[in-house]
């Protein structure tokens, strides 16, 4: 708006990568909703007429989801520690990821996000941070925070705020991937209590992933991080991976992921490291593996498709893609439509089930997940959410 | 974006009032700036593609400031303790104000703002949560803070900070109170460093408005709080009212504001308190009245006209309205353009002067202020603004 810029930087050569320059600016902008072009609506908008609100809502606190954004705001939070898979870039760089996401949630569940990277990383610092922020937010999603800060940060939250509070590396991953199993199960005709699978990752994601589908009914689990399969009594687990072996690892299995693949039926790969074909091979009859580690998946997809029945990844440029982005949008949207006070294990199996009953008896092996352009998925989900979390009677409206 | 809305409050009564109707669901919208339609697309602006973007940003911070939104964003932060005249009323209630100002930041600015309402008050939190932000944004606006916390608040965020921090009741209603005087001068004839002035009111605003008084070279100035003049060796000062007596008052008076109005040229009136018109009557020939307090002015402008050559209010149904919405738009606009690392005395007395010229030598006893709608403000004071960053050093591009 200044008459003359001071500089132009159109002319940066980085700008040349359509990636960049698709990226120059920013990708989101504020914009306004009431016109405001004379004196008489600026004094509705503004002083002196914003005042009558203002008491309103002083008076009855609950009227700030009706006459403010708040009620359709999510805050996109990081603190930079854990950023795709670049790790701990810091919170400046972490921007053009929070960016995107608030894109996302505009495109897919019209709701105003705001990417909001955090200088500073110990616990206490985080937790205070975000919750100060609470009262300008309709729900709080956590993003690209390392663990095991991340469970700690998440659940001390949880516990302080009444807006839902959720962590979409644990919980989104977890929805998309419970959603995918369940179509895949049925491509492979074996029932969900039968599955034996294994979780090679225990970070924010293994470890969410494998509670949603114990919680859900899957036969049993393995979960292996990067010193091999976690069992009761291992000696060096933290408080996290410890509940969890008492929960996962009926066989009480020590050793590799590889071992552990024996006769499984189900691969999750969420750790980043990679998987032998020859692995893959002594999987039981019908297997299904999720090569979810990105960019590179655990091991190239073709591969894997010689030995198991179903193969999905992250990426879109193969069948079955997983991703975050079937779930998390649809999921605030369902908890902000009824001013939800938290985010439920119900409504997160809620939203899972509403992805997989898109694709329903249509499933084949090539077609396990709705596509993330489907405008179908978000409003289902947020239904079923909705539907759950007044089922669990943390709906306020 | 449900399918169907658990219960609609289109019903509410409050939405009879045209002012509650507007203000319903809020005043402002988070937008995409870039098309994600498809698979292509959706990979550049968000995972994989934008991996490469947070990389360069990693190496090279600078580049936040060109590939994310926060170039251009100003967070709009207060913790609701001094409302406009409504008092400490929370920040949920607060909200509706700060979104309304980010509603004037785009309106005049083209400025993303963000309004940011905070749950905590005291000053190490607020400071904390703020400067945690910071990574965020381009400026920080602070709104709303009670004094003498502010003063605090803001003087350690500039400190920590090298992003421009601004506490608009102080600043903006400084800037703008300048050029109405610098016009007002104009009108009367008189001398800027002739003029003798007396401000009623030592909070955020009448603390502000003394200090870039005196810095632009005012006679004198006698400042009153709500226990009568303020003078070296007061014994009930604050330190920051006890810096501002070694500056103020000369003659040392002692007493009520009426007792310093006796041939005084100007009166600032920032208290909220009331102005009896025989205490206009004595000031000195062609007095210049500024009564500012909102929504209602210290006296009714007709009577105070009867005995002063300039009468001001901060009402648009008034002639000479003084209002911060022509300084803080162009402000930050200035600040951003030249990625500023603070926000300098000089600065601000740039924009005063950027305003009062718009009137300049057209400047009459009913026209000392351009209208709040005058494109040409903000461009004006952000032009003045850069000039005056790149002057002191403080431009960084």
């Amino acid at each position: 708006m200044a008459a003359e810029p001071v500089v132009s930087f159109r002319t940066s050569a980085l700008d040349d990568d359509p990636v960049f320059a698709m990226h120059r600016g920013g990708k989101i902008s504020v914009q306004s909703t009431v016109e405001v072009e004379d004196r008489a609506a600026l004094a509705m908008a503004y002083t002196p007429g914003v005042a009558k609100v203002c008491s309103a809502i002083a008076e009855q606190p609950e009227l700030a989801s009706e006459y403010t954004w708040a009620g359709n705001t999510v805050a996109v939070v990081s603190d930079g520690t854990a950023v795709l898979g670049l790790g701990d870039i810091g919170p400046a760089a972490a921007m053009p990821v929070m960016e995107g996401k608030a894109l996302l949630f505009k495109r897919f569940a019209d709701i105003d996000a705001v990417p909001i990277c955090i200088s500073c990383t110990d616990v206490e610092s985080v937790v205070a941070v975000v919750a100060a922020l609470a009262p300008s937010f309709g729900g709080i999603n956590l993003e690209d925070i390392s663990a095991p800060r991340c469970f700690e940060i998440e659940d001390r939250l949880r516990d302080m705020l009444d807006i839902p509070v959720f962590h979409d590396d644990q919980h989104g991953t977890a929805i998309v991937t419970l959603a995918a199993l369940r179509s895949a199960a049925r491509v492979v005709g074996k029932a969900f209590g039968d599955l034996r699978v294994v979780v090679a990752g225990a970070g924010a994601s293994g470890i969410a992933v494998s509670k949603i589908l114990l919680r859900a009914g899957v036969g049993d689990i393995a979960v292996a991080d990067s010193k091999g399969l976690i069992y009761a009594g291992r000696d060096d687990l933290t408080p996290v991976k410890a509940a969890l072996a008492g929960e996962t690892n009926k066989a009480g299995l020590a050793g590799s992921t590889e071992s552990a693949l024996r006769d499984a039926d189900v691969f999750i790969g969420l750790s980043g490291s990679t998987l032998a074909e020859s692995a893959v091979a002594q999987m039981a009859p019908d297997a299904i593996t999720f090569l979810l580690s990105n960019p590179d998946p655990e091991i190239h997809p073709d591969a894997a498709r010689r030995h198991a029945a179903v193969v999905a990844t992250g990426r879109s440029d193969f069948p079955n893609q997983i991703n975050n982005s079937l779930a998390f949008p649809g999921v605030f949207r369902g908890a902000l439509d009824v001013r939800a006070s938290t985010v439920t294990e119900n409504m997160k199996l809620a939203a899972a089930d509403a992805i997989a009953a898109l694709v329903g008896a249509d499933a084949t092996a090539e077609y396990i997940m709705p596509s993330q352009f489907n405008e179908r998925v978000a409003p289902a989900v947020a239904a079923a959410v909705a539907s759950a979390a007044r089922a669990d009677g943390v709906a306020r409206k």
